[in-house]
């Protein structure tokens, strides 16, 4: 850290940082300018010591200079990470693809998606079961009978699952049945929910909250990391911003930025970011291209009768058109479409 | 609703979805203009609908007509709520101040901090012990232990007590110990933690997240409401912006345009938003100039030892001056402050 | 427009908003619904008719129906538009490249960079003579002198040049050095600028402001239009968002919307929004991917020598690079790079 | 500044970015940490030293410690700058108030509003006769006839007057009417027009861009500042943000870190933030509360016939009834009302 100190600081001002940086157990390294003192302090391993330095008198500000996440850190690994899930990777040359509906609605339904989207070409199955609405008066989810649905769909597909997870408590319980925990950006901050999938001991598909910055994102996924699970894959699915003519402006720059950080693997969603069907192709096909290692895209095959986000959702048609866009990006990039794991239906 | 049809949309197109309006038990009403046709649906209670008419072929966007929160609205309830809690009251005509630390520590600094703010002019005690911190590595707050020596100086001070709340499954114990619960910023859309407090039976200081609207905020209030609890209290407590000069942005804004949607009370938190003491007065007093019915501020007297947030807390003095001109622009404003509350020490 | 009325309000205000909508020489449409009375204007053509009717008592606001532009929209011209510049076109199906430094410095640097990025695939030149700088302590360009160097250096490589103009009093000048106008995003609304560029009979390449919505961006490019100028090309180059490790974020998103909306040309311009140069490569590819019609990048092949905006400049191997992704890209997506022109060094 | 070299730097890019530092005619200081070496550069003056280091291999970001701007800061200048403008006072105790139409109409209604924001405690007079407006469609004001009006109503009522200028070119025409130029939002970074504003020898009242920190707004007070004007009054007037029931985010923590960093007078616009004239009230007196020294506020005796921005126009008995309110706070807060200055009607 880089403590600033006021133009017009006293000596005493000065010698009281210096002690307490000591106290810190850190080194400290005196520069006076003309106008301003700055004194370093070398060691620092916590982020509570910047704003107990940013409390003393005298003091300006504090510049950290370490960034404050660590296993997410590309410094502490420098290699691509590789996520596996039941047979679908993250991270690696290929690009993989999530597709599903918003929310599962019913047997039938889920069925007829999945094997839409399977033929499509998505490697795993996605369905919302435990929903976060803004509105109470909103359809919430079907809860784990939607869990068991999503489960058979995935199962007679052979397509691994992802759903949804609210809160530390339902952890346990959808663990039952996905090959994969999504956390929302709702719940990108929601830290006891972070802890206990951090102990889970199942890969999650960590999003982006809206109003997140990727420092403070990386620190969601050190969050999961630092408890032992090291099977996390990112994902930008938009920002608030001005801008009305999108649900959420999606920052394809954080794509480049988290890959220039962290060695974690790197999804985006067009959907949410969109909030319109026509949109979804060009984000999807300028998050690949941006460098993200897959997509989690909605679809539906009856929009109108949709539960949940029905205007967002594509076509199975036009899903098929996608990938096949997709594939074809990837090919110019060097990369490849990844191909339906193996893992047969039981 | 108004459903806006694109240019050139077909007369089945249009057809159709006078009868998807109508299947919604809604009527219909269709106006034909020179280049687009508009059709009303009137009757509109569920917020589900927009999406399923926004969904059709043909349709260029959907207009809301009626807000979608409900028993929040002024249509709904008149007159100001007043919300009462062990004695304060928020919402009528005083200004009432809660104050405290950031965190619980230990023992005995919530007795020297919660004398110092009762001495100031607080009427309610605030304290974390359930923490959010960004990093995993910082203080997470002392749980159940922080609770009970937040209550220990809330009774020997004769002061009612908040603290934040994280998780729909510490709601009950929390419960035991507070006299108002806290849903933090972080939480405003943690929609389980919000339906249990609908159900708790104690009021909820409700803070805005800080990427929120306005009307997604009041839809966060009605999950609490719908679920027959009435004792919400509102608070402004800064938004994401551009500008990094602060911590967050003080929408002050909010404070009237709460005032004209919603009965319910509505406070301002200038800590969070500030996030250097030396702003946090200017905040209060704009946020009650602005009309806000209170100010939950943090306070402390070693800002350089607290284990959470120093930079933003209050010293006492400056605490009690800030009260002082509180007071004085109350009265101009033809409002009061609140006195601490009859209720006696234990 | 459709006039909502507030809950309440008397059959004086809505009898009163009908009387003045027809004084505007539209029709009125009344719908009653259970809460609220709705009125249709309907034959609007001037944006001033929403505030005049938002104005009036009773009124709780004004939904516009129309979009407001006009000569900008794909409904005045569903074909896209091709804007071409001695010889370069924009907006057909090859992907145009615009690169160049961002500041003319001197002519020998003019000479080396512009004959670099020419042999890496750029069609036209770029480089600033009038550099509108946050410090007035900074670099502010050589001005006329500026434009002459970036003119023979266009001319003795056969590449068109593009260059900022700042003010209205400057397009005669900068006109007659220039193939195109660039208007920076600080001038977007610059409405006196945009009205001389208007008449200059040349070219425009207009940026977006860093604050601008899709709607006003557009609004900017119809004050051009209006005045009989047709060549106009649009630029996303990155909006203030809450995030600081970009300069701008990229909104990749608008490129859709605007080629939904409207049949002018879009670029994206990667070096402004990222603000470094190792991001460059990403947010250029996402544009392209997303459909933009071409890049403008800046390049330089000392950059800590830059007088302006070092940091964010492709060396010239990097850009040859990119050019060359892009290449492919392109043909992934159907479409091609575009060529220099014919033109003939004078 | 503080050069962050990229874990891993060489010692020859160590060594090459300490030669280029003293080229720049700075001292170096090193410090070598576990992680990082950090490079102190002593001694800089210039803004554009920044990128230099910044374009340099092997470094990682470069921090600034001096503000960039000088003349507008209280380093520079500790005590409270007072401006006057014909007898009014900006920046003193007392608080200055501004009002009148959004735009000059024609003579009687100049006169009529007018005289009605005189008795209403207003002491200078604004209307716009040069409109930027987002559409080209929109009425864009009376020009040098509007001007006109304007100053024959301030002589007669024996108030000085404000109004915009939109370029450079029109500084010497606009200034042989005016008191006091304005510069609005969408032009702070129209460099050209500070520069002539600069040189002009007339008070300006600069207004914040809506997507402006509060750093690039004192660079831009910097720009006129520098060129010699020393009459400078600040003005927040609303930022861009995701709230959409506003028309901007008044920003009123800007008030106190503006007061903070600089000596410059800061008024707020409580009209353009509101867009509604209900909530004008407020924000009027939370940018008072917050330290403002006055407001430039919209008034209008017929909203609905109004020619520009009519819904956000207060009617001149709110407008009185407001002013008498922040006689009330601002007494409250150990400060008074300005008085209309001595001037007499010619």
């Amino acid at each position: 850290m880089i403590v600033v100190m006021k133009q017009g600081a006293t000596d005493a001002q000065i010698d009281h940082v210096i002690e307490r940086i000591e106290q810190l157990g850190l080194r400290s390294h005196v520069s006076r300018g003309q106008f301003r003192t700055i004194i370093g302090a070398i060691g620092d391993k916590q982020p509570a010591h910047q704003q107990i330095l940013e409390a003393l008198a005298g003091v300006e500000r504090v510049v950290p200079i370490m960034k404050p996440f660590k296993l997410a850190s590309r410094e502490f690994h420098a290699e691509n990470s590789v996520v596996e899930v039941a047979g679908v990777r993250f991270g690696g040359p290929e690009i993989s693809i999530i597709a599903g509906p918003c929310a599962v609605e019913n047997a039938e339904m889920m069925e007829r998606i999945g094997r839409a989207v399977a033929a499509g070409g998505a490697v795993m199955l996605r369905g919302g079961a435990f929903k976060p609405r803004t509105s109470p008066y909103d359809f919430q989810g079907l809860g784990e009978d939607g869990l068991k649905l999503l489960r058979a769909a995935g199962d007679r597909l052979g397509l691994p699952v992802v759903s949804e997870v609210l809160a530390a408590a339902d952890v346990e319980l959808v663990g039952r049945y996905v090959d994969m925990f999504q956390v929302g950006a709702r719940n990108m901050q929601n830290f006891q929910l972070l802890k206990e999938i951090g102990q889970a001991g199942k890969p999650v598909l960590l999003k982006r909250g809206f109003a997140a910055t990727i420092r403070e994102y990386l620190m969601s996924a050190e969050y999961v990391l630092s408890r032992g699970n090291h099977n996390v894959v990112l994902c930008e699915r938009g920002i608030k911003s001005f801008e009305t003519e999108v649900r959420f402006t999606l920052d394809v720059s954080a794509v480049p930025v988290i890959k220039e950080y962290s060695h974690l693997p790197v999804l985006v969603d067009p959907s949410h970011a969109a909030g319109r069907r026509q949109l979804v192709p060009a984000l999807a096909l300028a998050g690949i291209a941006a460098g993200a290692d897959g997509i989690i895209v909605e679809v539906h095959d009856r929009p109108e009768e949709a539960l949940c986000d029905g205007p967002q959702a594509l076509l199975p048609e036009d899903f098929r058109q996608l990938v096949d866009r997709i594939g074809r990006l990837a090919a110019a990039l060097g990369r490849g479409l990844s191909r339906p794991s193996s893992q047969q239906p039981e």
